[in-house]
């Protein structure tokens, strides 16, 4: 599934599922999970350049991302691992004025989170290289400047109930992108702005994947 | 493209798009045009059983579909013929009690229109077979009762409108289907429901498309 940038046909996105985030955008913790569809004309592999659309607040959220290999509909909690390939660091970009008033008006998320390049995405990690998903560090900076810093361990919905829940609507397929949620720490990236992140193991220190975009 | 359903990476749904339709789910005319996306995963071919989760209002709404043959962002109205390889006539089932709750609380939308069997999609028109997709008669009958019929010249937004705006914002791929809005008589689907859709040349009398699903 190292292709699933190409063969990969839907992109899964959870939102509000680290409670620092959800505080700092001033929203309620959710009682249950609730995703929204990126679609994977969004993907702009690591080294690309994303498009700013002009008159458009754009936002980095760095979340970890499963990477299906098997598929499946009602999968259990304890199967989700099981239906995993493997992992990529990703940025859910958003654009964020137009999401205040999509929401306002009780519109789709759809074209907020779908602009070409919006999905900033990294190597693909196989599962064998990762000792537990639920403790993993993730981070992004801004020139330099840190600005996101989690673990997957404060996740609100472990990665089980989130394949579960997913997978109860509709069917996972091999290659499609579930993204897990956002630490604390979003903010605006304007044009010009050079974004690294990286995926970390803090029990080995070892890098799992990085992720650069201009 | 008569593969779209396997090939396809993406649905893009647009809202809101026949004056009669507004009205009777007392939303405001639409000032430009807007969209969700559904999952390929929720395609259902015709001849096929629609399932309805427990606890889920399932409502029908049919609509004209645009298959895409050739890829392209920012595509000028007068192109978007172009880069349209052919027609489906389709379905867009909604979870409605699901859809009010996350409209009133500003969520996504990608859940209630997104089940599984929730896209009934009939075979490939191609565009040939087509004098003027401006001017297709398109009708829904539940156990054998009318109770959708439109012509897509009543669309509030033209299709080279529609493929514009799409394009403005995310890459049209070969193979997604673009779904144009759906004209007033929506209502309840339960169980055990046969229900026929048709596209159809009213200059003609010609049958173009003919869908069938329980
Ligand atoms: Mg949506
Ligand atoms: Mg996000
Ligand atoms: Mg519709």
């Amino acid at each position: 599934m190292a292709a699933f940038l190409r063969q990969g046909k839907k992109i899964v996105a959870i939102g509000r599922n680290y409670a620092d985030h959800v505080k700092e955008l001033n929203n309620a913790i959710p009682k249950e999970p609730f995703f929204f569809l990126k679609p994977t004309s969004s993907y702009l592999p690591s080294g690309g350049q994303v498009l700013i659309p002009r008159g458009i607040t754009a936002h980095h959220e760095v979340e970890l991302g499963l990477v299906i290999g098997k598929p499946g509909r009602d999968i259990a909690p304890a199967d989700a691992h099981a239906h995993i390939a493997g992992y990529a660091l990703a940025v859910d970009m958003t654009a964020r004025n137009l999401q205040d008033e999509v929401k306002r008006k009780g519109l789709p998320w759809s074209a907020v989170k779908g602009f070409d390049t919006f999905t900033p995405v990294s190597a693909f990690v196989p599962a064998a290289a990762v000792r537990d998903a639920q403790n993993l560090a993730l981070w992004l900076k801004i020139n330099g400047a840190l600005r996101q810093s989690g673990n997957t361990q404060d996740m609100i919905f472990a990665i089980p109930r989130l394949v579960a829940h997913i997978s109860s609507i509709m069917t996972l397929e091999e290659g499609d992108l579930v993204l897990t949620g956002t630490p604390s720490g979003i903010g605006r990236i304007h044009a010009g702005d050079e974004i690294e992140c990286g995926l970390d193991d803090p029990a080995t220190g070892k890098e799992l994947a990085r992720l650069q975009f201009g």
